[in-house]
């Protein structure tokens, strides 16, 4: 039997013990979207804070904003979305399958190692086999439809927005007279986005419900470049400094062809998710977007999205460069980076097999685990009014359940960075033993000094 | 001219400080939706994780959980909503405008005192003023649809969720597998909802595109009522602890013809808004769901959502009690509430009005304004290393422009507790004046005592 992979275990771990659910589950279950469990929400939480805390509110030059979902149609016609977000698609003329056409071309190209000289002709349904038989492909669009008001007609059509990135561009003259903000400067969003992908696939990769965390940067048009740069480093340094190791992030310098319809220059960080056929995958991407989107958007409201330098008296459209997230991709790479199995010790002497969640303590969901040795209530109730106290500051288990050892494995596997063992000592010394989770350290700490003990280590 | 009310002030400040946008204002703005500027979404964000401490992380029997918004088509049969989440529409015959029928017979009941003795043909049409001239009542869905996969049918047809709570019922099962609780528990969420709301209004109070908070609380059937009453003072006591007064705060035991389809009783918490034509509004409700939710899903998707006591050997399903917030309504009152004209001393001797908001520094979008008394570098410099430090913890602004007292009232509008002059002296004593938002008491406090003395009164 082939060893599981690294994602696997992931995605198997993540369903047992709550990180993901499949969304409707009981109802067989949706491949567009997934449901985040009590742990699962809490890590989305971390990765989000750690987020807005670097790169919004720690710096001087960014602010934020939260625009809405559903926004006037206009702007997806301005921003090019309407006319460009599409995909070809085919239909087999046998079994009537719709696909998309460049991924049955990618297809064949990986098990043939060359293009189809013939095209589609050359192509078989992979539903039901039968070769070459195939429409001509019809441009389908990426955006997801709905209608407000009382009728289902033009009037009321609007779409799901699919980048969070519009909102802030509409509101670039908005944010510049209330917060008084001057390029260069940003403008950070943490938000849903909807796609009506295809082939949602790949776990958690790619859904059609899905979340972004998007920076709109506006800088003079020289200096893009300069800031282009410095955001790729930026990005790259947030996730190492968070955990993810340098050998499975690497960068991307995006081809033309590949490239949105309003790029000039795409970097992406892809991580070696480990997915079949093809270990790496698009973490995140840095594209200089110029002067696109508020240009057209000028041109289509009428209103100037400039901006009026008074120093030199230039009036100019800033350019823009935007570093685009995708939070549960971030999530998925922070799992399977921390994912590991090694050897912890058992009572009989020997070692056993330990899986292990290497999580950074800042996005670990549970921070402690309170455990009382015995379910006896001279044990538990210290332990739960320590519990509490804790979670004033923190979110906190209290396991009562099983051998000290299984729940020391509960807790190893998903990442929890303490766990406090109340013991019949305790009552006498009011001290507890507090264990690490990498280094299985075990360390007597007063009952007093516990949170104090934490907040060094957890930072913050 | 008629005094400005507390809620046209706060409509205005919203907008004109970055609280709260229009969305998509240069094309003509939405009355769907509404985007957050920079300080709106702060403020919002504090809203929400002081909600999510005190209700979820806190609390050993309650868990996070974030559910998707597009989830299987099948959950709304079971829930009832595509049966029942419908509003009665008319038609004018002459005009062809669509009006919710209840909203045309309240408002001739407001009108007249009475209601009309001969139905609809006593209504006049509020857009054209043709007397009695409808269509029969159609029943108009407030789901709103979109389409997912490659056709817009019948098999793609999805709804957007008008409630998060049907994402934690259809979860039931899961959460209590992984997370390991039992009866009383609850699960917590927060997120988007959407309905096709015919009237939208009264700036972020009704809109088609709203942030919910929501509980769904688990218990024995017999243990419901006492549930039910606690939770209800659990969140009157949150609002009155983040600073509503009681005086704008009431209860209102729902009567059954105005209550959800779903619900056995339920107290509204209701906000004195200040409307015109109603002064009071919903700011949440409690509502008891007995065990509809969970038997409709179980028979629906033939998944017994069940919890089986092992103490008792009995099998039952839990009643739920819900309590529901609707978090930009939270936002609304909390702003209204700290909405307040005072006096402050100028320069003069005399006394200027001052717009202050006093809300409660957990909540503040700023915690602390550093303010260099002139825009020498001497003191620009130290005062943006101060604030560089501050923002490790906090979100803080720094404000070099204009008179002091004018910087101080700018900061005393949108809230912010504290302001920090860097003056010259500070070059020499290494100190700082700290005023406080509303006494407007000043203190000297030293450079590298800052932090601390924030710590303290900002309660975290």
């Amino acid at each position: 039997m082939a060893e599981k992979s690294a994602l696997e275990s992931v995605i198997s771990l993540a369903k047992r013990r709550g990180f993901v659910f499949q969304a409707g589950e009981i109802y067989g279950g949706s491949r567009s979207a997934w449901d985040y469990g009590p742990l699962g929400v809490e890590l989305k939480e971390n990765i989000k804070r750690q987020w807005w805390q670097t790169f919004v509110r720690s710096r001087a030059d960014m602010v934020g904003l939260d625009s809405s979902v559903i926004i006037p149609t206009p702007v997806w016609h301005a921003s090019g979305h309407v006319a460009t977000f599409t995909d070809p698609l085919v239909e087999c003329l046998s079994c009537h399958r719709r696909l998309r056409q460049d991924h049955l071309i990618e297809a064949y190209e990986e098990k043939k190692g060359r293009a189809p000289e013939n095209g589609m002709a050359d192509i078989a349904c992979p539903n039901c086999g039968t070769k070459g038989q195939w429409t001509e492909p019809q441009n389908f669009s990426g955006l997801m439809k709905t209608f407000l008001g009382p009728v289902d007609n033009e009037e009321g059509l609007h779409y799901m927005r699919p980048e969070t990135a519009q909102g802030i561009f509409v509101n670039f003259n908005n944010v510049v007279t209330a917060a008084r903000k001057k390029p260069p400067f940003g403008i950070g969003q943490i938000g849903k986005a909807f796609r009506n992908e295809i082939t949602p696939g790949n776990f958690i990769f790619r859904t059609r419900e899905f979340e972004q965390m998007e920076i709109e940067y506006f800088t003079a048009p020289d200096e893009a470049d300069e800031h282009f740069k410095r955001w790729v480093e930026d990005c790259y340094n947030w996730f190492v400094d968070l955990g993810i190791s340098e050998e499975n992030l690497r960068k991307l310098d995006v081809p033309e062809a590949d490239r949105a319809h309003y790029s000039a220059g795409t970097i992406d960080l892809e991580y070696k998710f480990g997915f079949q056929g093809g270990a790496w995958g698009e973490l995140m991407g840095v594209a200089n977007r110029t002067d696109f989107d508020l240009t057209n958007h000028s041109e289509a409201s009428g209103q100037k999205l400039q901006y009026f330098d008074q120093t030199t008296g230039e009036r100019y459209t800033p350019y823009v460069i935007e570093p685009s997230f995708g939070l549960t991709r971030a999530m998925m790479a922070f799992l399977i980076e921390a994912y590991h199995e090694d050897e912890a010790p058992n009572t009989k002497g020997g070692v056993d097999v330990r899986t292990v969640l290497r999580l950074d303590p800042r996005l670990a969901p549970v921070k402690a685990a309170v455990l009382p040795l015995s379910k006896k209530a001279e044990l538990v109730e210290p332990s739960q009014k320590l519990a509490a106290e804790l979670r004033r500051q923190w979110n906190i288990d209290v396991d009562d359940s099983g051998a000290i050892g299984r729940r020391y494995r509960r807790q190893d596997e998903i990442g929890t960075p303490f766990c406090i063992t109340v013991d019949f000592d305790t009552l006498e010394d009011q001290a507890v033993t507090i264990r690490e989770r990498d280094s299985m350290q075990q360390e007597r700490v007063a009952l007093d000094k516990v949170r104090g003990y934490l907040a060094e280590r957890l930072l913050g």
